[in-house]
């Protein structure tokens, strides 16, 4: 049985902490899991990751980002997401297709139906079969992804990080206009609570859907 | 006066050497001149091109590709050309939109409608003045592009350099589908003939065009 899961939401809202914890949850009940991250997630995806979130290359055009994604994103679904899910796996990916609506679009401010054909063109026609958006304010997010680059236990402040409050406003409000517009899929975690809480939450909501999928 | 010529044609026609010719010409009339190329032309686009003309990247889907090229053509109009066109100089540009026609969608078979929206968005709309199509067998192309290899004089061998006779067959009457579509602005050049004579074609054509434009 396959099952597509996504995790969204802004910096510092908890994603990458609970992908590794769900997946070691969802393989102790014998699923095969894959996890996985956009950008990046195989040898030419990561090469371009490279390219958008180095520093020096803040003149790169908002278009040619948004096409960048779209590259990224074709090639990790054909040689990776695709794949897993024919061989009957679960991923488990950190961002995906409404990343770049929730970023470029309500972010940025490009063309939502623009990204929603690169989307459909980049993701293959692929659709999650369940998004988990960690919801919390973005200066919560924010000072906990600052605090990590500190710490440096995590990766360098890219450019998405030395992006406006404003911004990371709008990305926040636009990850929420997607929850309401795709209730089927969509499922909010309150990621302003201690990594334990978020962790049982998603994992009520993905044990709820393992059920319904395995017809128990 | 603005002027925007590419140069198109198969592996080996002789596009680079012509090129550096005609912009030592055009800049003895007194002309600014900006030559570039395609994919590339600016750090961005050098960073793609990097990622496109890699051999251990021969797994790269082909609609990735086409979204690479499309990413690095955005950058390249928005940060090289269309500030030199606004600047009223003339740029001759190595392969542009036609290339991707002719090489994804003729010799890789990729939907040409898609192709063509890419183009538009890559593009920014911009469509050149006047496309110099060297025209030659493409088994001649290929020798001379093998020899350059051999001689060390260029690039090592890329990815389309390893493509089929068959591929490049198909890449060449593309570019002889596309001169017949777009009749307005391209003209072939006998490019068997020797580097003079191929020289003084295009002199020929360009220095009509320039006349006109200047309405002289
Ligand atoms: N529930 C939580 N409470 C407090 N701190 C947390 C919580 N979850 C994660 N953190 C910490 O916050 C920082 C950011 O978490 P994490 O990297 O998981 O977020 P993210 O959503 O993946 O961010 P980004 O979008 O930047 O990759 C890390 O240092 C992490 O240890
Ligand atoms: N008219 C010509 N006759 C014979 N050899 C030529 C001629 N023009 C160019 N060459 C030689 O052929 C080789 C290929 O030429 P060139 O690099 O200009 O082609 P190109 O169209 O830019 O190829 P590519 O598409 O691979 O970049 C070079 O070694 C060049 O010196
Ligand atoms: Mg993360
Ligand atoms: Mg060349």
């Amino acid at each position: 049985m396959s099952l597509f899961i996504t995790f969204e939401g802004i910096e510092g809202s908890g994603k990458t902490t609970q992908i590794s914890r769900l997946a070691t949850h969802l393989r102790s009940q014998g699923l095969e899991v894959v996890q996985t991250r956009e950008p990046g997630g195989c040898r030419v995806a990561d090469a371009i990751r490279g390219i958008l979130l180095d520093s020096d290359n803040a003149g790169l055009a908002p278009t040619a980002e948004l096409l960048l994604y779209a590259a990224a994103r074709r090639q990790h679904v054909e040689e990776v997401i695709q794949p897993a899910l024919a061989a009957d796996q679960v991923v488990l990916c950190d961002r995906f297709t409404d990343a770049t609506l929730a970023y470029q679009g309500y972010g940025r401010g490009l063309s939502l139906e623009l990204i929603e054909n690169l989307n459909t063109l980049a993701g293959a026609g692929l659709c999650p079969d369940l998004t988990l958006l960690f919801e919390l304010p973005v200066e919560i997010g924010l000072n906990r992804a600052l605090r990590r680059i500190e710490n440096a236990t995590g990766p360098a402040e890219d450019r998405f990080e030395q992006e406006s409050l404003a911004f990371h406003e709008r990305v926040r409000q636009g990850y929420l206009t997607l929850a309401e517009r795709n209730p089927h899929r969509y499922r909010l975690l309150a990621a302003e609570a201690h990594p334990d809480q978020v962790f049982a939450q998603a994992v009520k909501i993905v044990d709820k859907i393992l059920i319904k999928r395995q017809g128990l």
